[in-house]
């Protein structure tokens, strides 16, 4: 039996970068395509409860079927694990998404909120980004490394609970793949001010990210920069192990 | 000098749960609320880059400042911390949840999104949830250990990057406080499928808890359904560190 693969973004369904995807994959297994109908950058692991969500089929051909769903990125491997999909995918690939997730990104990312998301599944998964925003950015180096790693995880199979953060530097000569760990570091002039036109302050997202381990030749940051693409094993599983001892006597 | 405490949530800053939480909070230092301006249940770590956002003044009295956000709880916390407070914070507090945030909800919630994101800035931060979803549910024992649980936060610190993930049972007594691991499970039969006016199917995000390690004594489910607070220490790194040496080989 053919693997099936459940593909899914934050940039919605009609985004370059989950197109370039859903091509790589044709070739390794029956590829669903179940995606936002419009951009949901930075919606991290959100769920819709207040408004019902709907699935739309937008089209079918040998080897792909393609959804659109209201939801969330989340949202979206919910409703096509529980409800659309005959069976429980063997891969769940997220992305490519329009711009970097490494670092602390991961936590307001929605590509890897439905990565994270198909981890909590028990499906294999993989988050896959591109560090370039722009919507003509060349996918070619990001899909080539997107069959190549989905391929190695539909062979070995991840670890329960673990599913990986891919990220692919924008650039022609890429080095190979680095395992890499978590960059430490945080955004920092986070707001641009301005008024509206009534003259009441409104503040727009934007900032800089603040790199603390920049000689860290483990962390994601330094693979990038460094022309690798970075992988990240990455968990559901948030509890501070090392702290748990520690702070015993306040119970 | 007072420490000063930054107060948010997702329920909004009318909720029942944030007041209880701001009044528990005023006798250990100068509280300043900072919460959305209506519900935000399920928002994770989302931010809002598309449009700007708005931060209102509601109201000022000794010791207290309440501000409205148009944002996600992460917005509140990066908007309070970068353009309204005059310092850094000494505590950030999120809550007190109408609903449980135990186990894998962690990642779904906007209240411990936010305690996250308080720990993201090196603030000393807490998400509190009261098991229980009700407008009417009493709030008495979820204050009474969000205090207890700030005092020992204020004395003590957290690590860096790493915030509490506390869940308050809803009965009258109360057995203590218990440090937990994050419990091990997902929720199952998600959707509740319905039909719009136009016959169009939509489906509603529903669900049953499905607890894997019901006898894991170190669980934060376990605690609760034991009659415990529980306390779970929870990280910004998820790199699955323990994974990192298995897939070098991928290299």
């Amino acid at each position: 039996m053919r693997p099936l693969i459940l593909v899914t973004n934050d940039d919605g369904v009609k985004s370059p970068g989950i197109r370039a995807l859903a091509e790589a994959l044709i070739p390794l297994g029956d590829v669903v395509v179940l995606a936002p109908d419009g951009p949901r950058s930075g919606m991290s692991s959100a769920i819709t409860s207040l408004v019902p969500i709907r699935v739309k089929e937008e089209r079918k051909e040998e080897g792909l079927t393609v959804y659109s769903c209201t939801g969330t990125p989340v949202d979206c491997v919910k409703v096509a694990i529980n409800e659309i999909l005959h069976r429980k995918p063997d891969l769940l690939v997220s992305g490519i998404n329009h711009g970097s997730n490494s670092a602390i990104c991961i936590l307001y990312s929605g590509t890897m909120g439905a990565a994270l998301e198909g981890a909590i599944f028990g499906v294999h998964s993989i988050g896959i980004s591109l560090t370039h925003h722009s919507q003509d950015a060349d996918f070619t180096n990001a899909s080539q490394y997107a069959r190549i790693i989905a391929e190695k995880v539909l062979r070995e199979g991840l670890p329960s609970g673990v599913c990986l953060n891919v990220n692919v530097p924008h650039e022609q000569k890429i080095k190979g793949i680095k395992i890499c760990t978590q960059t430490k570091g945080r955004w920092v002039n986070e707001f641009f001010k301005s008024m509206d036109p009534k003259h009441n302050s409104v503040y727009w997202l934007t900032g800089d990210f603040r790199n603390d381990e920049p000689d860290n030749m483990a962390s994601d940051e330094w693979a990038l920069s460094n022309g690798y693409v970075s992988v990240v094993p990455s968990k559901i599983d948030m509890t501070a192990y090392e702290i748990v001892e520690s702070i015993k006597h306040w119970e």
